[in-house]
């Protein structure tokens, strides 16, 4: 058990140091985790609601937690109803914070911001060498979602975005009878599986994507008032 | 042991009663806490930053936790700067949330916000009739506020407001080492320094206002931008 323990740690150790050693930015290869910390920083990021049939902006934020235990960060920035600037604006948000650094992992509220403004989640992994994972509650309805993406301009771009985000696997997190809905990117399924697992302490998805939903609601009631 | 429990959770649902029967709002006593839960609801309210010799408003958080342990909620509210509309702004606030009924005591960072916007305690305690307790990790200097203040319309109102929120008493909370400073109104020092003890527990103030602290400070910045 000590041996065990202390292997464990050696590799988490390892794995933070070949981050932190430069190779941010410019790795491809997808993340693999040695071992998952209890406390592994996840960033959760979610979106406003919005009045159906309104213009403008959505206030997108993202929480930094602490494994499922507690909050370290918060983050905002603004994306276009229905536009295109999804990708970009996260990863903007993102680079440009004091916490980047210490993230391991992005977790999104789905793939698709401010109505239909879709996040490349293999490009976002990319731009950030941080691995992606998208998840809902319920299982995304792609058919819908391509009907309604052939009202909008670059319908195409958008599409194909979504297709290269890759296969919607079933997940249990918290217990067996709640299951999720993940995609990924820059990381396996296993692995995603695990952090999904491990980091869903109050509820089925990722305590920094639960409380990042409950900011992100709160500062769009105040909006509206 | 199992008497002991038994009487406590009993003491605990009473409390809860006589606050549902409709008494708030009316009652101006102190409120007496025969037990205080672990995951008695808090909300801690902090305001974002702003820049020197700016006008205009700041926005303030408001952050509903369990105790010291999880989020349950977020609002919102803006007051001016140096203004006199923080007292009503952050009533008109909670009064208007979700959460209203299930919070049992506010923690406010300080009695100003938003530079010199005094929040009167008093009339806070007695327009919510909910317990309010405020917090500040350095004692409040109150020459140095007094004679800010000078330079500030309505001088005398604003210094009464502060001369009426009572004494600053020193506590510790999470350990020995971290002291910090409180003032109270509607409820006895007693059960403040104990609440203060059982909900502060990633830092030396309770996790709601080191959270709102971290919500507003991340607005804020965002705001610069």
């Amino acid at each position: 058990m000590v041996i065990i323990g202390f292997i464990d740690v050696y590799a988490c150790e390892k794995d933070l140091k070949i981050k932190e050693d430069g190779l941010r930015g410019v790795g491809l290869n997808p993340k693999r985790f040695r071992c998952i910390k209890p406390e592994i920083r996840v960033l959760g990021i979610d979106d406003g609601g919005f009045l159906p049939r309104t213009e403008g902006t959505v206030d997108v934020v993202g929480v930094v937690y602490r494994g499922g235990y507690w909050l370290d960060g918060v983050m905002r920035t603004e994306v276009k109803i229905d536009g295109m600037d999804a990708t970009e604006k996260i990863a903007s948000m993102i680079k440009s914070s004091p916490h980047y650094k210490q993230v391991r992992v992005v977790v999104l509220n789905g793939i698709t911001f401010a109505g239909f403004n879709v996040v490349d989640i293999q490009r976002l992994f990319k731009e950030l060498n941080l691995p992606v994972i998208t998840v809902t509650r319920e299982k995304p309805n792609l058919a819908e979602i391509e009907t309604a993406l052939k009202n909008l301009p670059e319908y195409e771009k958008r599409w194909q975005t979504i297709a290269n985000a890759g296969k919607v696997t079933k997940v249990y997190t918290r217990n067996e009878e709640e299951a999720v809905y993940m995609q990924v990117a820059g990381i396996s399924k296993s692995d995603a599986e695990k952090i999904l697992k491990k980091t869903s302490t109050r509820s089925s998805v990722p305590e920094a994507l639960r409380v990042a939903h409950i900011i992100a609601s709160g500062l769009a009631q105040a909006k509206e008032h």
